[in-house]
């Protein structure tokens, strides 16, 4: 299983309490805890810096799953890049789009949204329910799910009505969010799932790490676009 | 629009709080509440007692909507009655479907599950938090909407995936609920919503009531089955 | 993958064209052609005879997945076993229902509609046209999906919107039909597939079979109501 | 009802079998016929030549909904206008998009998908399937809707599930198609219907006629994001 792990990367390279908490960034503790459960993940990463470089046409053929964190820094992704993602997962590449991701211009342009959310700065508990107990993005974890602690994001989240609606996030503070969903495009599948601010501790949460695992197969193709033979037909009477 | 209003009615013919919140019944006190808002509606009432006698093929065939609320006697409904009600359904009346009428047999046939709920007796505070503000069900009802005080039904609920989720329900106590919904079966719509409890003042409650008002305009039917007519087409060769 | 077989098992015990098609009735060789491609099913089978015999509560409890063939004696089967498979069902048991067994009790109380059907006597030129390439049913049948000759089951087809609308069916004469579908009821899923006359080749037809085989893996359990925790929370605050 | 209808209007100009099937263009013809069984449309008008100037921001604010026809020219359909149009949907503006506009960047960057069909050159017998009729965009079509002769349109057509399938075209060549279908995106609904080839009498076909107008109808805003005020509560406790 090739998975590509997008990181914005600038919240943890400055002294602070991203990286504090996620040394060396995220993509390198979470790829940490998903290798612990799982060693069938072959990692390579990118980062705002280095985009344009990793993330070539090339690089998303031979990618299963691509994972992408950004907050800050979306409106500095290459839109040629942007375009590039959105085909490849057309043709069957599978998406993890993890957090303040719900903004960047990839899940939007996958969406046909603005992909709002509201949203509060405090570190609220947060508590997600499972809708479907048999999906298998939900085999091994724990329902409901408890956050500590999260940045809360809540609705409306101005997305389409999710294929696969698997969990709602209720909020100690009064919110809900269906923070936890499948959306299928083309030939491909993306995997939103809302826990992962950069200076909190949720991808060291088991049950969180463990979703993000049963996610990457979930979404990883079956079948891509150039597998599949022409449909063309004969006319069924000349 | 001429609705049909099945109320139990058991609890509160009987002394206490039930009678003090609802004097003359939930029936009464609801139709007449939906009555102030709405002059569209004529309402007539069926009771556990009388459901037998009142609850006929004819009547059904001459029904816009009925509504359904019940509670402790489900099982006392009569069975010929329930395959009128969900032969009705599927010829083309609505339903609306309240509070505990989640687990009367009407609904549970219709569903083809077993329509339980986890279950908590506290009085929390719930908020229903609204997902498509397009939806003609939720026009005029504040979002979130506010319950100062219900019945804890909370998720796994296990019904099929709602055709049209309108609103998930906030617990202060920790839970979440798809409790606003809209099922589609045969040529009938089925809206479920939760609020109701029989000693608590939701029908009281100018959201509950106008969402309730626009639910019966929602399910009401625009065609019938049996103004229908065949789809036999001759073959397209001899 | 223990798999149960129903199968009426009338048409092909009288002597006449069903006994020649499916010589030792359609459950026997259905069932022939499956293991020729899957070793790892094991087949136990019932008929309308010994159905109430051999379908208990014990029975079911040890069964992965069901798969329902009848046509017209659905009327003889018990209510009582009828009623004990759609507990099955809710509790994770998987059900594959082919061609006529969309009339059957077990297939109408699960969906809560008619499941009605157009129905044309003529032997017909069918072709299912896949919807989604990368659905695990589908993988390894031909898209389209030709069928040389079958009964003609066409639109409107009075069920709920499929969870999954997996194929529609072009039929030569003029019609089409959602006949490949998958429906999800508590734990537990359903695949509608609608091939299968009794006189019909049908069920010798490779890409039928590896749908039959596909849909069987996609219906098993992955969890059952039992194996699941109490979701009972302690209330957020006392 | 105020209705800005773009038609690319290029076909239609020179001589030939588009300018005698639709003398004035498309948009004159199919805005006289809808203007014919209901008098609360209000048209205006854009093509490629004057689209920039016509579809402003302002413009778009003030039009409930846009019908949209184009074929050859899709990529010279300004980039900022189509931006303008996808937010206006956004925002609760309806949107119809007719025939070959399934390939406009309009409607591509509302689906994220690709939008790409199977097609053939032959005038071929169509036959539009209602799946639900109870549904407001078939209410007075007939079921089935038959087209004389249309372009085929075909599946695989690489849009996400709709939100609602209304109907299914058989193809007397022995294919299928999705072709009328409804999409919600953030406020706004769009109405994807196929038929409408310039050289072809589609547009001059009662049933075809009436379902665009209900279409124009049922995707109409209640509500736009404007009117609504903001979801932010104060937080549960302080």
């Amino acid at each position: 299983m090739k998975v590509l792990f997008y990181n914005e990367y600038e919240h943890e390279r400055k002294e602070g309490p991203a990286r504090e908490m996620y040394p060396g960034g995220i993509h390198t503790v979470l790829s940490e805890q998903l290798k612990k459960i799982d060693d069938t993940l072959e990692f390579s990463f990118a980062t705002l810096q280095d985009h344009q470089q990793v993330i070539t046409r090339e690089k998303l053929k031979e990618t299963d799953v691509l994972i992408w964190w950004g907050h800050m820094y979306h409106h500095k992704v290459d839109d040629d890049v942007v375009t590039m993602i959105c085909e490849a997962v057309n043709e069957g590449m599978g998406l993890v789009v993890l957090h303040s991701g719900h903004e960047s211009k990839v899940f939007r342009r996958l969406m046909g949204t603005r992909c709002g959310v509201e949203w509060y700065e405090r570190q609220d508990h947060g508590r997600i329910w499972l809708l479907d107990q048999t999906h298998p993005i939900v085999q091994g974890v724990p329902n409901p799910l408890e956050i500590e602690a999260e940045e809360t994001y809540a609705e409306p989240f101005t997305v389409p009505v999710p294929d696969e609606l698997i969990g709602v996030t209720w909020w100690k503070g009064g919110e809900i969010f269906r923070g936890m969903s499948v959306y299928h495009r083309g030939y491909g599948k993306i995997f939103y799932f809302h826990p992962g601010h950069e200076t909190l501790p949720s991808y060291y949460n088991s049950g969180i790490v463990k979703a993000i695992d049963n996610g990457i197969h979930y979404v990883a193709p079956r079948v891509r676009v150039d597998e599949v033979t022409s449909h063309h037909i004969e006319p069924h009477e000349p």
